[in-house]
């Protein structure tokens, strides 16, 4: 038998959010679902589009992503080798616009399609009970109920919503139909939502295409209506999918919960039990990780003394220890280090908020930057100078640009670089140096099979990103 | 009338502690005496040199110190412009060794020189209270007494040893005989033994020399001829005072407390009351710090959320944050990070101990490697690449030297270079890149009259320290 379009779920990730509360491993330029947390060697993100590599139950995926995510979505689900369609957010809009784009672009392929809506960030613990539950679900989601998973609650956490169920949805399994959805409950209220065997709302949704698209022309058309034209005005951009911008501002800034789930008759819930997190604090994440007898879970080059209940989280080189203390929280990073109690973590976002608004950099910017061609980092910082370690990819290449007050020495340390100075182009292999004196036109690119790395030592009155003068670029930046 | 050395009174400084209570800012290769600790902008050494300035008081100050630590010691007290002899330990022999070499020393000028000995490593709060204690002390030390300071205790410390003081010292002032000296108490006997009139031992002397000479004569012979040949046989090395290592090895490893202090009759303890620490622990620097309202003491890039009681202490650029925590110690530097709850910070010690048994770096070497000439840091570490960044002092020249493994590629950031390649020198200017290809004899050096800072950027199978042939060295190393 051949398998259709109609008998395969549309899994679509919406990987947008910013995570400031895993700041500062997590940053506006690098949010939480592509860092390690929970894995030692894959992000989130990529565990959740790996969690989708079964052919003969999901189609090929979608990731909903914004600009700046872009390459590194592309580059974390290459290195997995999985293939997925990238579309690109051109602002943020909330959940409701990028359900209703998911919707739509399913329903081009196969109008009765189910599409799954899952999170980047989240971490599930028993990838094999999660099948089955998808699988369940899907028979609630051709019934026509808009169907989400509710996680039995392990404890009365006051970080999720709940939601009620009610009577079964005939002919579904454990379906139910949902009798109600709570907001984030207080600890007490947490507890009696539970005795009444309500369910933590997990914000994974399964729908038909065509059952959500009626529902989002009744209840959100607005969010409809702007949908479907930035996606019939997409264009292409490498390999991307880029929605409309003029179109998708449109979308009201909702939601699906608000717009769709909480108004719908077709809200179905299907009661399942793996471990489960959003990882949505330190501390979260703390109670998702691997801990040792001493109860800390320990990331990176770290050594502890006397101290219990803790999560010490290590980016880079820095030797990180911590002595006689209990439930705290050590992250250290090459440019910003955190140090709180466990209890304390949920602050961690307003501690972001004013980092922010005191204009300290490192509040959404990483050391380490990256661009469709590779990555760099600052390594060093004086006066009039400014030293950069430059990692291109094989075939990258950089823009062709100048600088007005800067010149630039480039010392290439691994691989080949292919270096333009105005009118010539020269191979610079390892242990050469190439001088860029200011005003000239350069562009550098690795036309080599393995990585290329050079050392940029910056001389010159100004320094910023901003004295670049881009001629052009292969990116379309 | 003149002022003869009898007259003065003849300050000795021991500096040759390690400090490793204060890790990760003070290490093995720059302990926390030369660091700035309790003043933002000079080490607690540099402010025990500068409460020996006025001459009508002091003689001109001997520095006792280690190999290890002569550059920095010689560098420290010229930023201060205080000029001092410097006299250079073969090996760490304890204090009594230290005292014999300082009254020795004092007394080849006159014998009845007042010798003062200080600890490079404590924090006064009141230097005009200090003089007047020093003033009052001499009265003592002149009749014949070997005085210390004994502060009135604040609270019961437990890291501090106690002097009961007995009966006055005729005709000198309020100078008591010490009637006995208690070894670091526990809490309940601190409280005893403040209430039976104890003081804390704060480990400064003052003394005749020949009384000094006489009492080691007695109580510690082999001290004291050990220290009367290396004296004897000290070198002179640039503008140091080696003691002669064999002689000094001889030397009883012993404190002056136990060789001498608490065996003659002839102790004597001046009560005084200005603000002193030992800043031996960070719990000991948080209170000897200024506290904002919330009591926490803050030093370098940090920012505090609902923090109390803490010190945070952020050496280079790292933005440092605490949130929702009580009486911890937060040190960041470059390559290493402690967290450490503050009643807890004496156990620092011990981690560093099994840090060093861990073979870790960070245990005793700082990312800065201070040299004669300057000093050096590592920005960047690959594979087969190392980049420095190397400041040389004006009139500094490294050694002539050559490498089996690296080649080097310097690029000059400021000032001006003279760089010696084989057979040909040449002067380098800001912007400009000397190459040193793999086992051509070089030199570096700054003819200029500013800093001269540059970038080193090795390329090579291996990039280690013991990577240099030494051909020739102007510091004798």
């Amino acid at each position: 038998m051949r398998v259709t379009p109609e008998d395969l779920i549309h899994p679509v990730v919406l990987c947008g959010g910013s995570g400031t509360r895993l700041w500062p491993a997590s940053r506006e330029s690098f949010p939480k679902q592509f860092i390690p947390l929970v894995e030692p060697d894959r992000s989130s993100f990529q565990a959740t589009v790996a969690r989708l590599g079964d052919p003969a139950l999901f189609a090929r995926a979608t990731v909903v992503t914004n600009s700046e995510s872009r390459f590194i979505v592309a580059e974390q689900i290459a290195r997995i080798g999985v293939g997925a369609d990238i579309v690109l957010e051109p602002q943020r809009r909330d959940s409701a616009a990028a359900v209703a784009v998911a919707a739509l672009h399913a329903a081009a392929r196969a109008p009765g399609a189910l599409v799954l809506i899952l999170a980047a960030d989240h971490a599930i613990g028993d990838t094999p009970a999660f099948l089955a539950a998808v699988r369940e679900a899907a028979l609630g989601a051709r019934a026509g109920a808009v169907m989400t998973l509710g996680l039995r609650p392990t404890a009365p956490a006051t970080a999720y919503g709940y939601i009620q169920p009610g009577e079964p949805v005939e002919g579904a399994g454990a379906a139910r139909r949902v009798e109600r959805f709570h907001e984030k409950p207080d600890a007490a209220r947490a507890a009696g939502l539970i005795a009444e065997g309500a369910l933590w709302n997990s914000g994974y949704f399964l729908f038909r295409a065509d059952v959500m698209l009626e529902e989002l022309r009744t209840h959100a058309p607005q969010v409809l209506a702007a949908a479907t034209e930035a996606l019939a005005a997409a264009t292409r951009d490498l390999d991307f999918v880029r929605l409309d911008p003029d179109a998708f501002a449109r979308a009201p800034q909702i939601s699906i919960d608000y717009a769709v789930m909480e108004r719908t008759t077709r809200a179905g819930v299907l009661p399942v039990s793996f471990p489960w997190s959003d990882i949505g604090t330190w501390d979260a994440l703390w109670d998702a990780s691997d801990r040792d007898r001493d109860g800390n879970a320990v990331r990176g080059r770290a050594v502890l003394r006397g101290t219990r209940d803790s999560l010490v989280h290590v980016e880079g080189e820095a030797l990180t220890t911590v002595v006689g203390l209990e439930g705290v929280v050590v992250v250290t990073t090459p440019d910003a280090v955190l140090v709180t109690a466990r209890d304390a973590a949920g602050e961690v976002k307003e501690l972001v908020a004013a980092l922010r608004a005191a204009g300290e950099p490192e509040a959404d910017a990483h050391r380490r930057i990256y661009r469709p061609w590779g990555s760099y980092e600052r390594i060093d910082l004086g006066t009039r100078f400014q030293v950069k370690r430059i990692t291109v990819k094989p075939g990258g290449r950089l823009s062709l640009q100048k600088h007005h007050h800067r010149a630039e020495h480039w010392i290439v340390v691994k691989g080949t670089a292919e270096v333009t100075v105005d009118d010539v182009v020269k191979l610079v292999h390892e242990n050469e140096a190439a001088y860029l004196p200011i005003g000239c036109v350069h562009r550098l690119a690795n036309p080599g099979k393995i990585p290329l790395e050079l050392i940029e030592v910056q001389v010159g009155s100004y320094t910023g990103e901003d004295d670049i003068i881009r001629i052009e670029d292969v990116y379309g930046r």
